[in-house]
């Protein structure tokens, strides 16, 4: 089996990803805590779900500097987390500046040293909050620096299974492949139980209401 | 004064890029740490030339992970550093993976947040050691991924100005701008004299004998 890499948050999206990746590759799993608001229970579920899947190899990241440039409500405790789904086309104040390219930089350093081909990455693009370093023309620019900037004897691919999916489809997709969702994380906002109010919890609660099942998760509203 | 952010590594090329900057530009300086042999000594040339210069934001990073995932002589003990320039057309095991990807999304992250329209980056690509994440083709391909990532209100550009010059004309745009050489670091081995074998300090030495001056710092053997 070809190794791949895996970057795994530990939310939903990242859940279904992995199980994706699974199904043909030898999965490393990275996870990157960024001083994000929920990042100890973030790399808890990143620690039940490779514990969960029997994941051998794993990369634990601290780029605490991201939340040091800050500009961000999940990583900046002064800004406020929104409350509601924002309006499309508005960016919210959630979004990390540049996240997913830090990220998958250290991933695909990653898949270089291991011999890695793919670096799977749980990004959704339309039915999400709009982040512009989540869209597939970002993924295909990275793509391409990807290959000017590494070896030219290796051959290493972003991967993004999810991204033309709606957050129904990703749970409709998670219980196909039997995806241990009670094991995720999706809210920026608590660590203990989800708020059930923010933008993410939103997004999740309304694709498991799209999906006709119910979040296994426990919720202080819903 | 527009804002840029100058990647700075302490090494010669990074100290004449930063010059360069600072005829434009309101420069904020960042560094990154990143487990190399001769981290301590490069940050030691960062705080000099930020002093120097007297730059008042300024970012230290620490890439820790970067040693973890290994596979370079710089951040491997295990491997050892070569002790000659190495033959054109072969990457030398020096070359650390997409480092400068990972280095330059920290950069454009810290644009993206304080307003920033320029990341310069003092990257060689003919007269160095042929890293691939060193070459003009990676830059134009990163820049195209950054257009994408950001903010669509956003305008960061990734600057090379150095890009073309061979290591001797890097050396003479430096005295012209009056860059104190002596402050720099470029050693890839020691922390107190510059071993001058290594293939950078073979490389330096080799650009200051072609400007026809003696390099200020000190050196083991040269």
């Amino acid at each position: 089996m070809d190794k791949a890499i895996c970057l795994v948050s530990g939310g939903m999206d990242s859940a279904v990803t992995l199980a994706i990746a699974l199904r043909d590759f030898e999965v490393h799993a990275m996870h990157v805590m960024y001083g994000q608001r929920t990042q100890e229970r973030e790399l808890q579920s990143f620690r039940d779900l490779v514990e969960y899947y029997g994941i051998e190899q794993t990369l634990i990241i601290s780029m605490d500097y991201i939340q040091r440039i800050g500009a961000s409500s999940l990583t900046d405790r002064e800004i406020e987390v929104p409350m509601r789904v924002g309006d499309k086309g508005i960016i919210p104040n959630t979004y990390v500046p540049f996240r997913n390219a830090q990220i998958l930089s250290a991933g695909v350093a990653w898949a270089e040293a291991v011999g890695a081909s793919k670096v799977f990455i749980g990004a959704v693009e339309e039915d999400s909050s709009g982040y512009p370093d989540c869209r597939e023309s970002f993924f295909k620019a990275f793509n391409d620096a990807v290959s000017k900037g590494t070896r030219p004897d290796t051959k290493i691919e972003i991967v993004t299974p999810v991204i033309h999916l709606s957050k129904t489809q990703i749970v409709k997709k998670g219980l196909e492949l039997k995806v241990p969702f009670e094991l995720t994380w999706s809210c920026y906002k608590n660590i203990d139980k989800a708020c059930g109010e923010c933008e993410s919890c939103q997004l999740r609660l309304n694709a498991f209401r799209g999906a006709g099942i119910e979040d296994p998760i426990s919720y202080e509203l819903k």
